[in-house]
């Protein structure tokens, strides 16, 4: 963190629901912008706070926002689930009018609901979806690029291979349009329950098989089973998912010396994959948390710009 | 947020616990006070923390008091009755001794019990009755009256209507306090079960029918109706609580032009309010959360200058 | 708090896991730095985060470790069981990669599990334990070390009288090896059941009578009686407890005039000691609390400067 960098604020945005609510331009430049913020901080210091309306559990997300706030001078507003005005029937947007009117400037919002911010008036702050159910999660997707960028990767013709729950994953979803819009080639692989037929060619993928994926992509993104999974019948056991479709010691060993590998975090270790693959040189997934903090600050100091 | 203003700190108050332990020049002065700190920055700041102990769920209140001390310079500490010690029996005494050697100066205690707060011994640091159960809530009736005042009204002589649930609500007993002694006259209207015959008469209120009320009123104030009313038998349903006392649209055009419309919120939308009535140019339920910020930096200023 | 003063940063500890890791001399200096930051401002100022990570309830520790963060110039991240990573499946160690990345420096952690830190990989950070189950406490034997010291008594040659649960007690563990450290003796009583035979040895303590204890010690610490040693079976009741163990008036008066008295808190108002006890002028605890948050700040700032 050396050096001060003045914000090109060229977005304009004032609600990001979804990767593709981002032109190509703005999403270079949040990109550039996050790389700067990476290193140096911010020229430019706002009054207020930030808000995180987290109906979901969360320690990374919800912490990454308020950090980036932090470094843009805000003061963090948190409302949870619990001890929360929703248990009383309060509406997200009245909630959100509430922070609003206590000072908070941008709030970034998780829920179960798919689709719920772009039903949301006008509160009169920008809004970041923070994740909503298994729709979209726009800033891990900002997170996973910048992670790639700065390990000195071109994004543009890179073959970025998904692997895993890809039809509850918003993680997989947002990358997947990230990638895309900068000219990656996306891949997905998973088992038949959680990858069924259509859902590749609907994110404009292209399905493989896991271990010649691993093999070509320059990119692994291996996303989190959620235990619920085992509990509604996608998959017959964690051991099984390990052994099918898990990064195995073995597997790893199939990926290319040049490739990089993702995970959104929180990891299931020996689960979707082994601790051997975390530990991996080749692994940005810790990298991939800093680089979060680093690109929802170049996000909201732009959308604050924008105002 | 422009200019700097000095506190004129008249207030001697070492614990507020209900409305009517402010004299009515403390009240004055501190509405005052409060509308210089709705646009001017306090001259002064403090050293320490607010600590909010909050036994109750709240978003509004909890937050609006950390926003209150940060204005002041403030820290925040929070205790919830979740991950606290009250769960391993720790006495409301203790916890408030030890959040003032962990450095907080002043606290604001939301609990269930009524009158929980008289009962204390002396804790080291000023204490702010933040929703004892029904009985009283001194700093929502505070930001009432400055959202008033602020609106350019007159509060002597004015007439202020409270609808719905006045048994259960510390927000119309500590607003019929504050509205009375600055010389407004109180009516009341609710449905039997929770406007019991002799209430009004111990608020100092006049109980009126709704429709005749609501064309009257210089200041309309619709409480929560807390859902477990119903299930306690207090209201046959909440689609049955809207027809009969419900803020509907009807009901809304019966109000007078200049007529003045509160809510301490959360609402609940489509039962004791409707949608039009949050929208409509009269209301002031936005403008009271940020009203209660600005006239809570107040009375916490007053209080700490006074040691 | 008045004067800067510097550290003297001979702790060169990246771990606090028990308080024999310290050696007498860094348990000494953390005391003096202890005693200064008690009154004085730290000279140098921190960027980054303390993460406090609670797998259990706590109002007074984990915001001690708060405080004594800001005082070093820290933000906090505070993870808790709820609404954290932890529920899904995530590792403990994974958690303190993921919050270092977020901006942590340091972190505090309670946990349920026994040498849960000393299983731990390289985190990137110094860590403290902040109560490991029965195990340790060492930061609340600092606190407890401090407090005595601050009342301006030798520790060589004292008599410390630990009362009550011994067993189960991470505080007693700790105490009794800081104040042995120092050249203390330590005395320990308490019910059979809580006090099995052979513990009093492995603490290096000896097993005295209640009252021929008391009339002894210099220092008294009485232990908090968890509510679910009685569901347990360990006490047959808190009114039996209380009769045979706990520090009532009667027993009160036979401690000597110059005697001090300790309790971790949070207490039990009426089962281990009786209201006179705490508010008795030889009780110092109150005082143990500030005398944590400055011990703690102690032993932050010399972690953070050996890096």
């Amino acid at each position: 963190m050396s050096g001060r960098v003045r914000s090109p604020g060229p977005v304009r945005l004032d609600r990001l629901v979804k990767m593709r609510d981002l032109s190509r331009d703005e999403l270079e430049s949040l990109l550039a912008r996050g790389q700067e913020l990476f290193e140096g901080q911010p020229a430019q210091q706002f009054q207020g706070a930030v808000a995180t309306v987290f109906y979901e559990n969360s320690t990374r997300t919800r912490n990454s926002f308020q950090q980036a706030g932090r470094r843009l001078g805000l003061e963090t507003l948190q409302v949870g689930r619990e001890g929360s005005s929703i248990q009383k029937g309060e509406t997200l947007e009245d909630t959100l009018h509430t922070l609003r009117a206590l000072g908070a400037v941008i709030a970034a919002v998780r829920t179960p609901e798919p689709g719920a911010l772009e039903e949301l008036g006008d509160v009169g702050m920008p809004l970041v979806n923070a994740g909503d159910g298994w729709r979209q999660h726009p800033t891990q997707g900002l997170a996973d690029l910048l992670a790639v960028r700065m390990a000195g990767r071109e994004i543009a013709g890179a073959r970025l291979l998904i692997v895993g729950d890809i039809l509850h994953s918003r993680v997989a979803r947002s990358a997947a349009d990230g990638f895309a819009m900068l000219g990656a080639e996306i891949m997905v692989a998973g088992p038949p329950t959680l990858l069924p037929p259509g859902l590749a060619q609907a994110l404009g993928a292209e399905e493989v098989p896991l271990e010649a994926g691993l093999g070509e992509a320059d990119v692994v993104m291996v996303l989190r089973l959620q235990h619920e999974r085992m509990e509604r019948g996608y998959v017959p056991s964690l051991g099984e998912y390990r052994r099918m479709w898990g990064l195995t010691a073995d597997r790893l060993a199939l990926l290319r010396r040049d490739a990089l590998l993702l995970h959104p975090g929180p990891q299931n270790r020996g689960v979707e994959l082994d601790d051997e693959a975390i530990r991996d040189p080749r692994s940005l997934i810790h990298r991939q948390i800093a680089c979060g903090v680093a690109v929802r600050a170049a996000l909201m100091e732009a959308m604050l710009d924008a105002r």
